[in-house]
């Protein structure tokens, strides 16, 4: 029999705890005191109770909650009859038709994972679609994971936890996220298409303006003219624009949309995610042949990530006018141009074209763009969705520093000009500084003594500096401290400090009545709201120049890596997001 | 008309100051106060009070004096007519005699110097063994130099004005360093043996056993048979011995030497001033046939550096029974195994002959050794000699620290696991700990975040770590403090740390009645007395487990540079260092 919320809510609390038998089974604690916060109003809000019952438990019932799961190398079993026929279906069979490698790779992992971690490993073996993880990758995710440190590994197995009770709440309350494992599929299909070489690796890569590229481009305009849409294009720059118009011709049209580029060896979702949640909302919307009082107008960008020419953001940027001509002569490493490449794919490669994609401000009411967060918050705080409250303007550097190069042991400790030592002060300095601010960031991702040698104090230091924040006056006010604590050191241990300021880029702050649309849609799905910074850059941050603009984040799994075939979110997630445009949307009419 | 010291010490103020005119002339100050000091026991205690002077002068008098100094690029000229037969000649003329190119490079030095550091750039052209530099070996200083810290070419200038003021003392007094220069000879004689691949390159490189080596060792024992040693012979592991006897035929003897192999590319003067200052000292004793009351042995090791095979303190290990019979079975680069380099170089190769090697503690009063400092502390002191108390014990390891990569943007700062970060306060742990001693040392001389990118938190930092003292205890309790620290630093991170010790060396502390004696010597030379530890370890190192050992260091140039072409000392410091022998030997008497 079904469950239902109301049910849930209105009956008592032993029919209650019986009606959600089979989860935490072992573990009765959790449902106790989760059932303690009823009514709850909607699935995702009781999910969220139960990951806080997990999160603020003590560390003893946290570890006797994982070790009450039983081994799942406990199911492994050599298949009875292996042939090379049935070797693919078996792939998806879970562990119970293993060969005897794939079997003594399994016990062997299991014994060194529980060696090191002294718990058994958990893995929601139904995995981010719900409809199973195949023997290999639940193999790789198990030697990845051994690799952890121990209190990350922890967390994991907490969080693989609450997937399990995902699904198995899903199960009771017969509530499939239908919506979100379209979109998933859709991810899947248009990740069909990649660069040769890469997609021979088995890896997803997709720049400007290659074969794939143009499959993909070809894909989402068939793609949105299923979903409805009454206009469907390619732009002048390979952008695929839909519009799902408005009854009225005169009114303004909400602008959103995200990039479907990748980097080398990328995610699915990164750019993906934001324009199959908005034109699932259209396909939504047409389906039961509903109209809004706005032009809804979404945009796959088709550059964003700069990798076949050095040309970032080129996609939104054209639509605020900011192209830069130089770069239809640009060449990308097999020396072709920018403009052939265009001609190519049939775009006009003319300026005057490509002036013809800029956008007049005062038609739009704003643009908002659903993007994967990229990052580990969403995920560690049991959050699917997240608010961004500002793009960070960044700042990026090289620096040296250049001190003297001696004997290690004749060099007394007050006579040194050690390279690295400065450096490590240096480190720490920026370090100190961006947690200061509680919202920067400051990251030195290159640090390298040059040839250097055990018995030898160093001469020189080679480090990278990243600094971000959401506001520039903030980043301004950590770069200017930095730059002068860093000058400051050199000067105190007697080395020279070399630095280059590469890169600098402004923040992007949130428009603050459609950042409260955002926040109002998550407060109707019954999840608390979390504001955050957007680290990385965006298409909003170009857009930002020209209109109104607000983020929806989506909680990435494996602590929010992207740029990595390992990005991903759930089809929960994902169907969640498309409940948040829909309540969006919902509120604008 | 000479000067004798008497006279200055007895003559009026200003006839003192007239007898030192063209010292110092454009900066009477310095005289001034040196002459206050009067009367003076030696010339090195004036040349020392010179020092101290300018050394204690504010850093305004410091620059005049400097500045007070004329352009050496004002010097330099265009030869008129340059043929290339004249060439050879010309290139040891100075600066007057350059090819357009050559003073064009000295012009172009000399306004980048200026514009740096604005000073003049000051050399003393007379050079180490004070019979001039060649244009070559000014234009590659200067090209050195300018790419110093400006406090430390401040101090340079300083010393090449104390060297101009040496030499100009050596003039008026006409007391020539003249067993120095000698010395120095006997070091270029040496020098012209070398590997045959370095020796192209124009490096020094002596080897265990090789062909340039087995040249040094016959060459060494020419020169040993020339100065009047009454045996000399070639030991089973290639030691070249030499004995000037006792009269007394039962009489103990006093040991002393160093090695004449050299590492990759080294210096002239690292091993080899050990051997040549004792046998300058018995030339001197044989040429007034004068005898002592011991035997005095004088050896020239085979092998300390450990570079043809490793096998480091082969030939004084042998002295002390120390040799591992798995030794012979080492082959070098090219296969060749040390047996069948001992063969070919003519010696026996057999353990029982090895064996033979090793002395009876009983005969013997002592070992003592003369080493080139191989570090900055007497340049900086503007001290020609030290004494060493106690030669460093050390321990080395490799480290590795493990956290968690991610996107530099989208983590915030409380959430990292940054390799990078727990790496660089692991370092200054080091440095902190290691300054707490006085004369500890600790060095992290590789460090290394393995592909890192601008963008991304280090997820793993390599690095060494290599600790030493003068006493074990001392070494032990840093290590143990050090090794506790940054558990401590990668606990508190959330990071894994790997430490790998690779090799440990007990300390050998000097023994006080033979220290003291080399204190009374430098004493005698009217030279305050400067102890001090050796961070590098020496030969005397391997004697300290026979007998008891004590070493006298002599101030090496540019900072005390060693293993490296750049070491040098001057004729002057090893005229001392005869001197301080001599002073020692009589001591015995």
């Amino acid at each position: 029999m079904t469950l239902t919320l109301q049910q849930l809510n209105e009956t008592s609390y032993s029919d209650a705890l019986q009606s959600l038998e089979g989860l935490f089974e072992h573990s009765p604690w959790v449902m106790d005191r989760a059932l303690s916060k009823r009514p709850f109003a909607s699935l995702a809000q009781l999910k969220y109770v139960l990951a806080t019952v997990v999160s603020t438990a003590s560390s003893d019932e946290q570890l006797s909650l994982i070790r009450a799961h039983p081994e799942l190398a406990g199911k492994a079993m050599v298949a009875k009859t292996l042939t090379s026929e049935s070797t693919n279906e078996q792939n998806q069979a879970g562990l119970t038709q293993c060969t005897a490698d794939e079997f003594n790779k399994i016990q062997k992992l299991n014994a060194d994972y529980n060696a090191k971690f002294g718990w058994p490993f958990i893995l929601a073996v139904r995995g981010p679609r719900g409809t199973g993880l195949s023997k290999a990758q639940i193999i790789s995710t198990f030697e990845r994971r051994l690799g952890y440190p121990a209190d990350y590994e922890l967390g994991e197995c907490l969080r693989q936890i609450h997937r399990i009770a995902e699904i198995r709440l899903q199960d009771k309350f017969e509530q499939m996220p239908s919506l979100g494992i379209e979109v998933w599929d859709w991810h899947e299909q248009l990740a069909q298409f990649s660069d040769p070489v890469f997609k021979e690796a088995g890896q997803l890569t997709v720049t400007y303006l290659t074969e794939a590229h143009r499959a993909c481009a070809a894909l989402l305009m068939q793609q949105m003219q299923a979903c409805g849409f009454d206009e469907v294009k390619i732009d002048a720059v390979g952008n695929v624009v839909g519009v799902y118009k408005s009854t009225d011709p005169d009114a303004k049209t909400l602008l959103t949309g995200s990039h479907y580029d990748t980097v080398l060896n990328g995610g699915k979702y990164d750019g993906r995610l934001g324009i199959y949640v908005p034109m699932m909302c259209v396909r939504e919307l047409q389906k039961k042949a509903l109209r809004l009082p706005f032009h809804l107008e979404v945009v796959g960008f088709a550059e964003e990530e700069g990798q076949r020419y050095k040309a970032t953001f080129l996609g939104s940027g054209a639509l605020t006018g900011d192209f830069n001509p130089a770069w239809l002569d640009q060449v990308d490493a097999e020396g072709i141009s920018m403009r052939q490449a265009m001609r190519d794919a049939g775009l006009p490669a003319t300026l005057e074209a490509i002036k013809g994609v800029q956008r007049d401000a005062k038609n739009y009411l704003a643009f908002v763009e659903v993007h994967i967060e990229q990052g580990p918050v969403l995920n560690e705080l049991n959050l699917p969705l997240g608010v961004v409250t500002s793009i960070n303007g960044s700042v990026r550097y090289l620096c040296k520093v250049q001190g003297m190069g001696s004997h290690a042991g004749t060099t007394p400790m007050n006579r040194r000009k050690d390279a690295a030592v400065a450096t490590a002060e240096m480190i720490l300095a920026i370090e100190h500084r961006a947690i200061k601010d509680a919202d920067s960031v400051g990251t030195v991702g290159q640090l390298h003594v040059p040839s250097g040698s055990i018995n030898v104090i160093p001469d020189a230091c080679l480090f990278s500096i990243d600094l971000r924040a959401p506001v520039d006056t903030q980043r301004d006010a950590m770069e200017a401290d930095i730059v002068s604590q860093l000058n400051a050191i050199a000067q105190k241990r007697g080395v020279s400090l070399k630095i280059d300021r590469i890169l600098a880029v402004p923040a992007a702050p949130s428009d603050l009545k459609w950042q409260a649309r955002w926040e109002d849609a998550i407060k109707g799905l019954g999840i608390p709201v979390h504001r955050m910074t957007s680290g990385a850059g965006h298409d909003a941050m170009k857009l930002h120049d020209l209109m109104p603009q607000a983020m929806l984040f989506v909680r990435g799994e494996n602590a929010g890596i992207s740029h990595n075939a390992l990005e991903s979110t759930t089809a929960h997630d994902m169907d969640l997001a498309v409940a948040a445009f829909q309540c969006m949307l919902k509120s604008l009419v």
